[in-house]
């Protein structure tokens, strides 16, 4: 074990974009784990978009990130020393940790990570991170019917590209909306999507309608914006709206309105309906089975994109916003023995 | 009968305000029934928000008045020829009509109106209006439960007045967002709302607040804008709104975005959703047989506000945009024998 730690911390609240003033990475100490806890060093390091939330003054789902303490992420480690008589040295856990190389946790903020089979740790890991929050999102607030048209934003991104498969597997007609044509491509020749729309090269309102011609019965919403209104102008008939992300607003700097197409929500008798898919967390079980079981069958496919280092964190938090990433966004810092 | 009928029709689309240019009030000879059809004529003509937002050219849910068809609007008539079986001379009936003096309906667009007991006609027809909105958009999309904070706006209006009264039977704190002082003092001390709020006088935010000590789990929006902004600021967990009415956005000339705390609803987890009440058609008698029974238990009061003549209509409508009425507007073309 290395005699120091290595810690981001957040510094500032960003104003606007991330920069080189919000985080600072520091030696420190390794702690002690007190009863109850355990030590572990981390493997791998999720990168989300809502880590920039967090970064926010305002609570959102979890309080904000108090300026000074660790920054918050999603990681997988692996214990090195534990006061808690369910886990012991050795084990693999997972949950909400520290943008830290060591760190202390306790079973209310990490649990263990089933055995992965002849899955890789650092896949099984990316999905059980993305997959609830498509599996849930889609098919608890969603509640799609076969034949009906489910368009998700961000559609080659970590969840959309898994909500995009599931829809599919459900017998509906998917559309995603990506931000190039690699992309594009990828969403519709590997995973199966009817149709992708690029939006930066593509005008995205009569795209939209040309892609869906039955209209849209459910939008799985990552971005907010103008994506968002386009695709209220073409809801069906109490079409659901799965909001569950918004990355359009989070680096904002200026209050962001809502959609202008708002009153369709009305006119339509839509349901929007807000969707955090730690609500979901006794029910995980059930949707990393699903995902498991598709997954060997081959119908869900994912990729990751993995940067390898704790020092390039604050630097790959970044690209979230910049599109310029494939796939589920990961640190590694070591791979598990 | 008189020789000639009097028809408002729409001759072009309001810019905003609905000016003297956009209705046409004109001397017509009396329709003929046809098969399956019957004239009536017009007792009372409800003048209702929605009104104001059939004349745009979108279709909202039900098609945009063509120009130069008769207005559209929610009658209470007599029956004066039937080629309906089951509709005879003397009939009442209410429903989906016109502006005219004189109309034909048929059983797709009007209804008999049932025996209403010791309470006249007119209220009858008013509580039937506003009533199933008011219990079908509390109870089955709000789905109060006692103890909860319901908060609604335009809340000495027809349908929010009722609203709360429907809140304080199921033992919910009842908060209503008006603009005058009288009509504040009216929905507290006449109908027991816990609290009111002048929006004209008061700072909405921090008087909303007060007032909701416990957050917000129920907003019921007629209004959009401003106010359903400060409530989306102070929604709890779970939170539901009722999305009724946008009464700040029919009149706008601009594309109007929507609210500004919309991401709240994602960190509540909240559920918005578009509430037109006729999908519930089929299940109005259970929402008249309750109203009934809570009018007679002097629970439910309501108001109307009756204007003589329906050469009145063209100018009283536009009070609905001004806050200049009280409670449900009627015009009152003839009482029924």
């Amino acid at each position: 074990m290395s005699e120091t730690n290595r810690v981001w911390r957040l510094r500032r609240r960003p104003v606007g974009d991330i920069t080189d003033d919000v985080l600072s990475f520091d030696e420190e100490a390794i702690p002690e784990p007190g009863d109850g806890q355990f030590l572990f060093r981390l493997n791998y390091l999720s990168l989300d978009p809502t880590n920039r939330a967090w970064m926010n003054e305002g609570a959102t789902y979890l309080p904000a990130i108090p300026i000074g303490d660790p920054m918050r992420g999603l990681v997988c480690g692996t214990v090195m020393a534990s006061r808690h008589p369910e886990i012991a040295e050795g084990d693999l856990v997972s949950g909400i940790g520290q943008w830290a190389a060591y760190q202390l946790g306790d079973l209310a903020s990490v649990s263990k990570l089933p055995d992965t089979g002849p899955i890789p740790v650092i896949d099984a890991f990316g999905v059980s991170l993305v997959g609830p929050t498509a599996y849930f999102g889609l098919l608890d607030v969603g509640q799609p019917k076969a034949g009906e048209t489910v368009v998700v934003s961000a559609a080659a991104g970590a969840t959309g590209s898994i909500v995009g498969q599931i829809a599919k597997i459900h017998g509906c007609r998917a559309v995603g909306i990506a931000g190039t044509d690699e992309k594009c491509r990828w969403i519709t020749d590997e995973l199966g999507f009817d149709a992708a729309i690029n939006y930066k090269t593509e005008e995205i309102v009569p795209s939209l309608a040309r892609h869906c011609p039955d209209g849209i019965d459910i939008y799985f919403d990552n971005v907010g914006g103008q994506i968002l209104d386009a695709a209220l102008g073409l809801i069906n008939l109490n079409a659901r709206i799965v909001f569950c992300g918004c990355i359009s607003a989070y680096n904002a700097t200026e209050p962001v309105p809502g959609p202008y197409n708002y009153i369709n929500i009305l006119m339509k008798r839509a349901r929007l309906q807000g969707f955090i898919v730690l609500d979901y967390m006794p029910r995980y079980p059930e949707a990393l089975a699903a995902l498991g079981r598709w997954m060997g069958e081959g119908k869900i496919k994912h990729r990751l994109e993995v940067v390898d280092g704790l020092e390039q964190a604050g630097a790959t938090v970044r690209r979230l916003f910049t599109g310029d990433h494939k796939g589920k966004l990961m640190i590694r810092v070591a791979d598990p023995a």
